[in-house]
């Protein structure tokens, strides 16, 4: 049975970005019209939406895209479809719980509502809970895109960089599971105990002296020729270096704010690549069905084989103090916004 | 009418590498035996041997192979066949001018006699002198091979770096010959004047201060979505910055002796790639085919199309100062090693 209808207000609360200069000046909460679903689309009232890596890339104007100023931030969240276009598939999407994605050229989900593409919405099973739904694409299914890069293009195993992060915490379970090796790099013995709680899959502190032989050793051993980094600087340049012949590296992140250093030789003589990942245009290539598969599967694990961890929930109000918290300490857990809670 | 057979000598003069550290000490002139011909070699009385940088690289430890020590350092030269294992192909090649490079595991052309595997001989057509025929791999086959990469794998045009050395003025002859847009990078002024004399492509100038802007232009423009660099360090960088969304950057050379430094947003966002050529894998990747095709259009261009500078000819004796004098100004002209003029 579908709750009942409720009416789109004119005006919500949003988080509004001024400036891409990272600046907390520039990013403040104010009441700002709410846009009406067109053709294809649904308006969605936000009930939980995360700070994610991409987020903080977006405020500071050094993601894939920028928006026209004033702009609402926020990738991805979760709610309930209010309103929706004159399509089939977006009127029977009313009143459902969705988990979404925002349009390029759209607001965000930090906000009230949000109005986004039919497309980017995928209905949540009861068994999953608005906040796991709000935290659907950027981890869950970027970690099973990737291990579907791994296996598709044949590579044996693979290395996982940030492996204690929100995303390396479900890659170690997904891979873990299907049973694919992954050697996953973290920076501090205290999270080699927390991954090892996980699971039995191996695991190599880099602040170890031996880091760089052990990761020779296993990835040559486990036939482990792909690597996936979000961290760029100093730790696509390891990679480069210690892993076997003939291994592609893929960057997807750029949590270090440093340029990776590159030896050179590495790529002549020992035939390495390096490239990058960016989920949008993954799903793009792929096209809507493997993006589908990927989303399902996500929403099969959520809440089951990994719960993400929750640090913070905070009402729209607190965004400036929630951007400093959550980027203090990011493996720590997700700071989620629920709008809703602020104005209910 | 073939050359008189000449006996095969039981000791020769050679340059003798003992350690891999680039001291001068470590390189000198020694009484070495020379080694008979096996099945399918040939052993070539050296006329000329030029010093390339993979030679420097190969001296310093930095290059993809090492020999046990003493090795004879040297990848390519030509000479006159006199002596040949039992097959028919090395029994026809006696007694004629080729053009040779070396087996990973043999001595090297820094020497009065080489002895090589027949594949890796090519003979000389009369116009060719040995000294230009002794030049023919490491500088016009893989200008030819990169041009060749280029075109196949469907780039409309392509950008290199360094494109006033050697091999950069071979493959401006070629590219403009066969009328396919490359964009030619070169540090200094005079090298910009160097370029145009040779034909009307468009030459960039790293120097100027409007050099990215202009890079970023020409090449959209274009379609230069590939690059070619020997060099490495900030020039990698500057590539990856400047060209289009979805541009491979291969990297070929480490001339710079530094590491490239990469932002990730380029390669994630902009879909950049980068990886390297090295001609030895290109051609056991690509065929015999493929490569005695490269081989072939590089003798038909040599003395013709262009002529590599030669800025001295050396006895080995003078490997020291010979390796110091190439060091200094590489794209000043060949230093040469003639090694029979020191002994007949």
């Amino acid at each position: 049975m579908s709750p009942p209808r409720e009416p789109l207000p004119s005006s919500m609360k949003a988080v509004r970005l001024h400036a891409y200069d990272g600046k907390p000046g520039s990013i403040c909460v104010e009441d700002t019209p709410v846009e009406r679903p067109g053709p294809g689309q649904v308006t969605v009232r936000v009930a939980a939406a995360p700070i994610n890596p991409s987020d903080i890339m977006f405020i500071r104007g050094r993601y894939g895209l920028t928006k026209p100023l004033p702009a609402i931030p926020g990738f991805e969240g979760a709610g309930i479809v209010v309103s929706a276009g004159p399509d089939l598939y977006g009127r029977w999407l009313l009143g459902k719980r969705v988990a979404c994605g925002t349009q390029p050229e759209g607001g965000g989900t930090w906000a009230e509502y949000v109005t986004t593409s039919t497309r980017l919405c995928m209905p949540l099973p009861k068994r999953v809970s608005d906040e796991e739904g709000a935290m659907t694409l950027a981890n869950p299914v970027t970690a099973i895109a990737l291990l579907h890069e791994a296996k598709s293009r044949g590579h044996r195993a693979a290395v996982h960089t940030a492996a204690a992060g929100a995303l390396g915490r479900i890659l170690y379970r997904i891979a873990s599971k299907s049973g694919y090796p992954v050697i996953h790099i973290v920076r501090r013995e205290e999270q080699v105990r927390l991954l090892r709680e996980l699971g039995n899959e191996i695991v190599l502190n880099e602040s170890s002296p031996d880091f760089l032989e052990r990761l020779k050793e296993e990835s040559q051993r486990l036939g482990a020729t792909i690597a996936f980094d979000p961290i760029g600087g100093p730790s696509t340049g390891q990679l480069v270096d210690a892993m076997p012949k003939g291994s592609q590296i893929v960057v997807y992140g750029a949590l270090s704010l440093e340029d990776a250093r590159i030896d050179p030789k590495k790529l002549i003589f020992e035939d390495k690549q390096i490239e990058g990942f960016w989920f949008s245009d993954w799903m793009e290539k792929k096209g809507p069905l493997r993006t589908i598969s990927c989303i399902r599967r996500a929403l099969k694990g959520a809440g089951k084989e990994w719960a993400t961890e929750v640090a913070q929930r905070v009402p729209l109000d607190h965004v400036q103090e929630a951007i400093v918290r959550y980027e203090k300490d990011m493996s720590r857990g997700k700071v989620l916004f629920v709008p809703s809670s602020s104005t209910s």
